[in-house]
């Protein structure tokens, strides 16, 4: 039946009797394509019938739907003609795993971090009802996502509202892990539904309050007398306290009252939630188990539930887990925070280990941050275990709760660089520069897992803010014979050369290597020097350096504009040595969805390119150079390495 | 009575009949003082007595009060013997008029920006029972802050505590301009008590329900059986919703009460919110009358209430207002949104012409700047009118929901540079950092007011995000002779010479033209760029510029790293143009409190250090460069000037 669902249209034209037949071939499909190409699952799962509910009541694309996060957007996008993408799900040039609007006229707005739905809604909303429009507008948020900061600010500001637009809470008691904090507890108290069901008789009789709406809609908003006991499970207070008409909670596998809910719910004028419970990772067992587990995915079996991803060396994140857990057990005044983040950010085995001293705040970075701040002004050292690109949240928080007060609060940063198909919204390519731009902020980058290590020991006992950025997948073990003691503010001079010095960030460490290699091929002996502080830097090294290299090629996967190799380049224009600078970072644009080899190629950051380009760079400043003077005094010939590197080591005590 | 008052231990040995008098003294000194020096105003007189009756029930520095955006702490400062201090209130190397760690031990957390004092006050409360201490931890919050969602975050981790924090919810029914949304709305129907008086009577019988606490703390806890209609408007039912003791409202102004509310919730191992009624300005008539008007002032007289601040050509302020009216005037399309900065921003003007266009969202900058998305995606031309430094709180918002999508936002970014006075938390020195490494960002700083109503115009229409940032203060108006059309991504060249470049963001267009003019007095003749667009820059001008100039100086009232001069350097380093490039910036470092000549002067921004430093670079390049060689076609004589201008003109077509 699905091949014949090439729009919305086709939906509605489906007898009602063959929903849920429908519904069990989206499943069927949804868990093909993603246990092929990996993708959110258990979300998706979750809302099969609740997106089907929405596009039987809704007219779109005049109609806008606002997918909080956008991950669980599957079978939206199934049902609105992108039927055949899968095959290309979440790869280079493929079907996005998020809405994008650039990508359909179905998706009005582009999702990807949460907690934004209801204030991008209220936008439309805003839009509409000035330029005389009439559609309608959903914001769909999950229970999770409403433990971030701003949809309460959005909900706060729904309340004057005073034409329609609707609110679904997709209720399945998750965030990423699960649902953290009192809101929680409240939604789970109305989903135990004790009072509600008791009240349910009661409630009918009370019935007046919301002008045009039916009995069908409202038969769970009550009104009626009752004790104290039980007005505290009186689903919705929460929200009707904010003015804001509550309805629920519904049923999310009940399509035909759910499409009367939202066709109800749309003569409304003014803000209405639907309360809609859901189970993440419906209608397959694994996953409605292991939820978490299933939340995010790689290529697995169906059969088994059991991921087909080549067993890979442990990546940074394991790495990460295992430090953080050797240095808890020997100080118990370190603690970890994580938003909603428990295994992505490997703090699972530090939960286990260490309960009291784990905080998961749910996705609420900005508190997170806030909160580590406080904690470290009362003497503890916390580390805030983060994904990159969500540490974006709480830019004002780091620089004013953190590293004003110079307080020792340690990030975590994982995913920084690019992070795959997850694609635009979640490349950690920014940290660089927006933690770079924070006065007090100490930026760490290690070359591999052993400086993780090192590193993130080093930071606990820095005694201030500190910053530790590694990307996603497998950790790097090379070069591990290169274990300098880490000194604060200093770089890590791996190979002595001339001419040419490498300066490469974290994990371009293991791609410079290379460069390097390649250089030493064409009968150049370069410096390769991993940078490990991108702030502060290591100017005193640079300086010397730039005495005897007329060519740097700094390395970073970070945004060039504000990153590091802008850094050194400002710094070197001041300095009247001449030298050129070749940086090799992501361009300034926002980056689509690939494998990261893929995309690191097609970006310059491949090792090859960066050769090709050094290469070029360096015959062509020779060849000036050449001209200018015949006795030039910086000839590349690397003879003089190890009287040279021996000089450096004693100047540098 | 005051000056006999050092401590908290001089208060606690007062006679408590003395109270009030020494609240009427602490109130005709805080008059004085800020009348003298400007400062906040209102919220400061509205909490002289909470301020009282907090150091007296509690013990500081042991015990820990964190305050929420800190403005209201003078009474505080004046019980911890900082009295004599207040001579040098918010001057240069004086007392703050926030909070500050490094100003004295009963300063346990430093504030500025909104919202945080929860989480922080929470990390304290982690802190102190893994570290097996005692203290008390009181958070103070206005209600306008609550509006901000990192508040609720912070409510919501809080409510699984299972030890003692005390929130006081300062309550004054204002946030800096009026309090917004449901929220507001609902403690006002707290306020006006219609259900708590009714109530009152009935209450008493059901107490049972909080372990350990007496009486007269629960009198107004209710747990009576009762009607919906009354129980909509029980006091603290939003905060029983989260698990959180709710206790109030009680009266700001009695001592005695307060002092025996706040010692009996020290006693129960929960989160407790008191929720204290306030009012802004209280005990001066005109401040109660117009507090938002008395919330920031400058000096005063005391007697009539008006300004003692000379009459100043108009500001930036005022010539934004100006002309966002007459745009909207001629564009339905134009809506303004602001974050509860309805005066600060200019807006006062736009919300009386256009009300149903005009939105003060509270203090919620990270829904204001979605909300203008969904508007922006729905067809409408939002302009989000705020003060650089709390855009900060923003980032990720701008980043994604805006620039991802290339969303026609319009920013208009008021203070961006030195502010002053109210010092390191509110300099609007980072931006050009901020915002510059946001791909697809449009960053334009306007030379003068006439430049700002042209820029603001473009940005309207460029179709794209924009972001125009202008400084406090009076809005220059020289060089408006020089008014060329405003091209996407191209500077204005305001005088061609050679050999050295100005390059001058936004303000500090007119600090150039007097570098400019000494430059000239020493027989250079320079050139003069008016930057215009930070981001994207005028590479194709600046390529042109490096062919014959050597010395570049760029200036920006921004932080160096990230700024508009590092990014220049960074582009200018891959060009093999070996040119020297000064960047008068902010240092890498937060910025005091002071005047912001006495500042900039201090900072190196000053007209007469900039013109010192360019000159001494200059002359060491030159003999340099003579040495190197004596045919210098580069020499700065300025005798071809206009011939050039007339090809660079001709090439720009």
């Amino acid at each position: 039946m699905l091949e014949k669902i090439s729009s919305p249209e086709d939906l509605k034209a489906l007898d009602p009797g063959k929903y849920q037949e429908l519904a069990a071939e989206i499943r069927q499909f949804l868990l093909e394509k993603v246990s092929e190409h990996g993708g959110h699952l258990a979300s998706n799962l979750g809302v099969v019938e609740l997106t089907m509910a929405l596009h039987l009541a809704l007219d779109l694309p005049e109609d806008k739907i606002v997918w909080d996060v956008g991950h669980q957007s599957y079978t939206h996008k199934l049902l609105t003609g992108r039927r055949d993408d899968f095959d290309s799900l979440r790869e280079y040039g493929g079907l996005s795993g998020f809405p994008k609007r650039k990508e359909s006229q179905y998706d009005c707005f582009d999702t990807g971090h949460s907690s934004t739905s209801i204030s991008a809604g209220l936008g439309l909303v805003e839009a509409r009802d000035r330029l005389r429009e009439t559609y309608t507008v959903v914001s769909v948020i999950g229970d999770g996502a409403l433990s971030g900061g701003m949809a309460y600010e959005a909900l706060n500001n729904a309340s004057r509202l005073k034409s329609n637009f609707i609110v679904v809470l997709n209720d399945n008691n998750m965030s990423i892990s699960e649902s953290t904090g009192g809101f929680s507890r409240y939604l789970s108290g109305i989903r135990l539904g004790s009072g509600y069901n008791n009240l349910k008789r009661d409630v009918r009789r009370g019935l007046s309050k919301v002008p045009g709406v039916g009995e069908s809609l409202v038969e769970n908003i009550s009104q009626a007398k009752m004790a104290l006991k039980q007005i505290m499970m009186v689903p919705g207070m929460f929200f009707e306290n904010l003015d804001i008409t509550y309805v629920g909670p519904i049923d999310g596998y009940n399509i035909p009252q759910m499409v009367r809910i939202f066709e109800e719910a749309k003569r409304i004028d003014r803000p209405v939630l639907i309360h809609v419970k859901t189970k993440k990772g419906k209608g397959y067992e694994p996953a409605e188990r292991y939820p978490a587990r299933y939340h995010g995915v790689t290529p697995f079996d169906v059969e088994t539930g059991k991921s087909l991803a080549k067993a890979s060396s442990p990546g940074y994140t394991e790495a990460f887990s295992r430090a953080l857990c050797r240095l808890a057990e020997k100080d118990e005044r370190i603690v970890a925070i994580t938003a909603a983040m428990t295994e992505g950010t490997g703090l699972k085995r530090f939960a286990s280990l260490y309960p009291d001293r784990f905080y998961d705040v749910g996705i609420a970075e900005e508190h997170a941050v806030t909160f580590a701040a406080g904690m470290a002004a009362g003497g503890l050292k916390p580390v805030v275990a983060v994904y990159s690109t969500f540490l974006q949240r709480a830019y004002d928080q780091i620089l004013h709760d953190v590293c004003l007060q110079k307080l020792p609060v340690v990030f975590a940063l994982d995913r920084a660089g690019l992070v795959g198909s997850d694609g635009e919204t979640h490349h950690g390519m920014f940290d660089l520069s927006y933690l770079g731009s924070i006065p007090g902020m100490t930026v760490f980058a290690p070359k591999n897992r052993y400086e993780l290590r090192d590193g993130l020991a080093f930071g606990l006992n820095c005694g201030g803010p500190f910053a530790i950025r590694y990307p996603r997948g497998s950790a790097w073990a090379g070069l591990k014979e290169y274990r300098a003691p880490i000194e604060f503010g200093k770089s890590e001079v791996i190979f002595y050369g001339e001419g040419i010095a490498l300066l490469a960030v974290g994990a371009m460490v293991e791609t410079s290597h290379a460069v390097y290699e390649g250089l030493k091929e064409a009968g150049i002996s370069a410096t390769l020097v991993n940078v490990r502080f991108v702030k502060p830097m290591d100017t005193e090294l640079f300086s010397e350096l730039s005495k005897s290299h007329s060519l740097f090629v700094t390395m970073e996967e970070n945004v060039e504009t504000g990153g590091f190799g802008e850094r050194f380049a400002g710094w070197l224009s001041g300095q009247d040595s001449g030298s050129r600078v070749i940086k090799a970072a992501l361009p300034d644009g926002f980056v689509e969805q690939g494998g990261t080899e893929v995309l690191k190629t097609k970006l310059g950051l491949s090792a090859e390119r960066i050769l090709e380009r050094t290469l070029k760079v360096w015959k062509e400043t020779n060849r000036k150079k050449n001209n200018r003077s015949k006795n030039n005094k910086h000839e590349n010939n690397g003879k003089e390495n190890n009287r040279k590197e021996n000089d450096w080591k004693e100047n540098r005590k």
